[in-house]
């Protein structure tokens, strides 16, 4: 029985029960929302070792890193180490999206090698076997892609990403409505590119119940892939992106139908006081399914630092109901990121996430903060690393220049934590 | 004249002239809006070379960075290297904050080399006068405190922040209300401290008026400092912050009525959802007074990260209204920052600034997005390089790992990009 069936029985299983438990929540509640597809736990069985998290309402937000191999540069070693960067930085779940040298391989390396959720795009590796076998993406077939999805689903990946919203109607919507930036999403340029070339309808929408059929088998999640997310901000919440939405959301009901747990993916690149808008537009058409975010970047132009521009999206994004970040690293527009930008991704996530914890209620969130402050107020730095998001980095950085008082360099002999605590605080004074 | 008289009267001065051409609005609109108050012109003729910028309601977000030595380090090269670096990376103003070494060396080394507006806290140095004279910050005389004022604005300092806000009355409010990071405003202790210890009012609240006068002789910008601005998140929009901006808001309207230019400092950290009220509270209370905020930082756990935290909380801010953000480095809360910190955060406030600008309908904001993103279709590097923030990054992350296609290492063969513009975007492929 997969987790959705079970919950809908009432009972609480192995993952629920560690999913409570790292949230601090009872266990009924969190059944009662996989039960109601409020809340989605990626696990399938065959990943061994897996530490279970939760994704969706009620429970704290979680951060995605995307991995793998590009056709320019593939490295397993490589890989391998930014799946430990980002591990160590605190990613809740890791995509594989590899294209480049052993695919196969590689991905059951880092599942193996990852004791959190791990998601993949199966399509990429469909158009790469369509590329060598009949020598373009277009020539894949639909069996390719079930072939792919049910391959990788019976290697332990927890989750797909799946472009079954790119239909012929909603590429009509793209057409009537042009656009600066056109598809981004690579996936979804993959079956687009189908869909014109072939004149047929996505297989993926198609045939979704043979889709279904293999993600109840394999007990993947199905992440419902934005194939027309906005590239960037003026193409921002336009036709094509809403019409394949409206997809999602129907497509939402029936994975919930046959016992399929469902994400739906979102944008992108948004303007700062669009993102309200899609995190409702999101919660209302697609029936309250745990929203995936890509970013959304909030502004074209920071190549370079989109880490910082996806982490103000993924703030505002997460304290208006979005669920799971996927983050975004400095290299995102320029290149395949490197082992540190893996690290910085997940970091800038992390402080979006937990920025909007805070304001979302999620249990114990503040309480951090409120630890660190205490800390901090005492001048205590070997306290504050106890609830700092990166402990090394207060040494590295407090390393380069020690103070000769017990304050920091910044403020040294005039620090106002001091000053305030001898003349202020102490009551007698006045 | 001053700027606030002389726009009073109707004369387009040559600074409003240069505000107005630089930000692409109408010289007498510019001038109407310094004559109400609701933009300052922060520009002190002692100032030889300044390209003087306009700070308030309708003009573009503005980007501070603080720079200066500290009791324990204390290079005059290194910091003129960190201004260097603030100004490259496109810094709007720079505050010298020096508290080691030679202050006044400094300050106007700081001044000459520096063709922003240049902004000081000139309590600092009457504390560090009255601890050498007299053995503490406490025993400082108000003469002392007006005699730094008055010979830093000599020296041609554009703008100065004066914690004349930090009163009895508002302590009283702190004692009542007790705060968990108690008062984190270097000048803001100081002041607090010398209130508590001599029994005394605040000289610079007390003698406000002898304050106008020097600001209105030597055409210093008076910049509001925020003594009790919440030092963490649980103390947020509290009492004795709140009590304090309506202090503030008082000021404004008695600085305006003496021809004084006036900005109002802000928080701090806030929770995210905070924010936005914080800054309607400052432009109701406080006449629609330019309102520049430090931060907000969102959470208070991301120490090392503390300009990503900061990018965030001012992409709100000023989003909702806040004109001018005064930047945090990823030293913050651990050390003086260094160069390349001086250059990360100047770059995080400046994503944040433009983030809201695109929202603020500021003038060519959305144009830029909109270049970079025609040129990021087009895969055309060198274009890009014309819209973005740090063009210098670009060529630093690609340099990294060159493609062998024209599109980038990310993607590779399997550009998103190409794929649509093959595929998708030829009408006769359909």
């Amino acid at each position: 029985m997969a987790q959705l069936e079970m919950a809908r029985k009432g009972i609480v299983t192995p993952e629920v029960k560690k999913v409570a438990r790292s949230e601090g929540l009872d266990e009924t509640l969190v059944m009662q929302k996989v039960a109601e597809g409020l809340v989605v736990i990626p696990a399938n069985p065959c990943h061994p070792g897996l530490e279970p998290r939760g994704i969706g309402e009620g429970l704290s937000t979680k951060v995605n890193a995307n991995i793998g191999t590009s056709s320019d540069i593939s490295d397993p070693e490589v890989e391998l180490k930014k799946l430990a960067a980002a591990l160590k930085a605190g990613a809740d779940a890791v995509m594989d999206l590899s294209t480049g040298g052993d695919i196969d391989a590689m991905r059951r390396s880092i599942i193996k090698n990852c004791p959190v959720p791990v998601g993949t795009v199966p399509v990429y590796q469909a158009a790469i076997k369509a590329i060598k076998q009949r020598g373009a993406i277009v020539k894949m077939s639909a069996d390719d892609m079930f072939d792919a999805i049910e391959e990788q689903a019976r290697d332990g990946v927890d989750f797909v990403t799946v472009h079954c919203g790119v239909t012929r109607q909603v590429l009509a919507a793209l057409e009537n409505n042009p656009r600066v930036a056109g598809i981004v999403s690579r996936g979804g340029s993959f079956l687009a590119g189908w869909i014109r070339h072939n004149k047929r309808e996505n297989p993926l929408y198609e045939n979704y119940d043979r889709l279904l059929e293999i993600a109840r088998r394999y007990e993947v999640t199905l992440s419902l892939g934005d194939g027309l997310r906005p590239g960037c901000n003026a193409d921002a919440t336009d036709n094509a992106q809403i019409a394949e939405l409206m997809v999602l959301g129907e497509l939402v009901k029936a994975a919930r139908q046959a016992d399929v747990q469902v994400m739906v993916e979102g944008p992108g690149h948004l303007p700062l006081d669009h993102i309200q808008a899609n995190i409702k537009l999101e919660k209302q058409i697609c029936h309250r399914a745990p929203f995936y975010v890509l970013g959304p970047l909030v502004t074209d132009i920071a190549a370079g630092y989109d880490h910082i521009t996806g982490a103000i999206g993924g703030a505002v994004a997460a304290a208006a109901g979005a669920d799971f970040l996927c983050y975004v690293t400095p290299s995102e527009h320029l290149g395949l990121p490197d082992e540190e930008d893996v690290k910085n991704g997940v970091i800038a996530s992390r402080i979006a996430a937990h920025a909007a914890d805070m304001v979302k209620g999620v249990k114990g969130a503040a309480e951090k903060d409120m630890g660190m402050s205490k800390a901090r107020k005492l001048l205590d730095w070997d306290k504050q690393k106890l609830y700092a998001l990166d402990p090394d980095k207060i040494d590295a950085v407090r390393r380069r220049a020690v103070a000769d008082s017990h304050a920091c360099t910044m403020c040294g002999d005039y620090c106002a934590m001091q000053l305030s605590s001898q003349y202020v605080e102490t009551k007698h004074e006045c």
